[in-house]
């Protein structure tokens, strides 16, 4: 049986957009993607073309269909700054957040966590993708929690379906701007092939004496090179594995002081980045319980849905 | 009473020098800085032309004095790679180790320290500051705790006058990294006044809070701006907060289990960011004992004269 297309989705990020047609099965029928991310659009009509140039087509043969974005797209930056759901924040909740601009996509809002103890966070596009984990996973509704790792990790905790609270790391981030800018950078070479053992050896020292501190640490992705304890080529791997054994470290004490010790641990992202994650996991003890690739999608299809943007049957 | 000149000395980074000409008693009897950092200048003949341009003229008044210099100048990118001298280290190996180009100054070597569990840390320049501390300050000498604030700063374990371990933290180039290079710094403005209060702030969450891990925590120096809790003109100094009390979190511990809790704690350097640190410190329950001004020229001197290269007396 061949699926039947429900819904144009719109994964629409600060630098990049990826775009399905999903059918009501959640089956991805076609799929594009452009670099025409979300801060480097300026207006309405660079957005509105932007769109047409990875989803005219479908648009023209499925004019019935609806459209739907999440991410930076929705962000004071981006197309429509859509107001922030607050934690917790579910399913119906995310959906009646949905807004859109003439003439445009409607567009999920992100998630604000803010109980005035802490600094608020806050998500855009993430919420999206815990909706499909959720959809597809029901072992993840009571209580779990949900960490997508990337330039800015999130560590979810999820109960009864909804995202109660959350915590960005800016994992990926910190990695990309000391590489590029700052002395550590300077000893590694632009292509190098992985080093895995190099990364679990960044990953123990964060887990065994990260209480020497992430400023400290940090130095020896210099030290072990101009040493020769580590070759030049293994050193952006190293320091790869310090930063996310860091996010490890503070991460899975955070989950553990949530009450999620015994919920199940999910991470949600690209297999590559997730491989790595695992990894680290592993040297931390606490493996993941589930991973999931790309969930948008689900998460997409499964707001249209309780949007009420969708026939409430499938045809 | 005049002082008389016994040296000229520099202190030569990796980005500026500084030139004094030095009396027998430490005076500075005169000054002198350039922007021509040790990372700047290539070749041989070039390092000689920058020394003429600021110390010329001292050399031409005063042909017989010894020239000693410490910084990057002695690492492998800089004018001479002068090996480090391994922890312990006191005034003695350090003035052992003097090295010197063709037609140059002396150079002081960096220390290294590499006890094998832990990955290697490196100095450059702080050392003759440490030495120079000492000099002034007979309390340190038996044990203390000297910390050098800066782009990479250091904790220095001193014991019978000598380095005997030491951690740096590269607290200030995350700082310069994180905010001309990483979405941290849009919302910040290039001029803010400084905001002791935000400062204060940032620093008392790595203290109250440190646990939820550095890269998490910085990402409220965004969150706190687009959410209107810290005007704009606040967010860098909070984040310049939260970078130096990860940094005292991790020091002032290590400082503990090294066993110098009862002893002496001083920090050196340039008074503007001394002072950042002793408000630091203060929120920590634990201000500096000390605090010094740049101590290089006495440092030098020290050096020199124990490495023989002044007349044994005063003339």
């Amino acid at each position: 049986m061949v699926s039947t297309p429900a819904l144009i989705g719109v994964d629409w990020g600060s630098t990049s957009l990826r775009a399905w047609l999903i059918g009501f099965d959640g089956a991805l029928l076609d799929e594009a993607g452009a670099g025409q991310g979300a801060s480097t659009i300026k207006g309405h009509a660079a957005f509105v073309a932007a769109l047409d140039q990875v989803a005219g087509a479908w648009r023209a043969s499925h004019p019935q269909l609806p459209l739907l974005a999440c991410g930076m797209v929705g962000s004071a930056h981006g197309w429509l700054d859509v107001p922030y759901a607050r934690c917790p924040a579910g399913t119906a909740a995310l959906a009646a957040g949905l807004r859109r601009p003439d003439d445009g996509p409607y567009i999920v809002p992100g998630v604000l966590f803010d109980d005035a103890s802490l600094p608020p966070d806050v998500m855009r596009g993430e919420e999206t993708q815990i909706v499909g984990a959720l959809h597809l996973q029901p072992s993840l509704r009571a209580a779990s929690c949900v960490v997508l790792p990337g330039t800015h990790s999130k560590w979810t905790h999820v109960n009864e379906e909804r995202i109660v609270r959350f915590a960005t790391h800016m994992t990926g981030e910190l990695y990309a701007v000391l590489r590029q800018h700052s002395v550590l950078g300077r000893l590694m070479p632009a292509d190098a092939p992985a080093d895995p053992e190099a990364f679990v050896r960044g990953v123990d020292a964060a887990r065994d004496h990260g209480e020497l501190g992430l400023p400290h640490q940090i130095f020896a992705a210099r030290t072990l090179g101009i040493t020769h304890k580590l070759p030049e080529a293994a050193l952006a791997d190293y320091l790869s594995g310090l930063l996310i054994g860091h996010e490890l470290r503070a991460g899975l004490q955070w989950r553990v002081l949530a009450g999620l010790g015994a919920a199940p641990l999910a991470l949600v992202g690209a297999p590559p980045l997730c491989a790595r994650y695992q990894v680290a996991l592993q040297r931390f003890g606490r493996p993941a319980d589930l991973v999931l690739d790309n969930t948008a999608p689900h998460g997409l299809l499964a707001l249209a849905r309780a949007a009420g943007l969708l026939p409430l049957e499938t045809p």
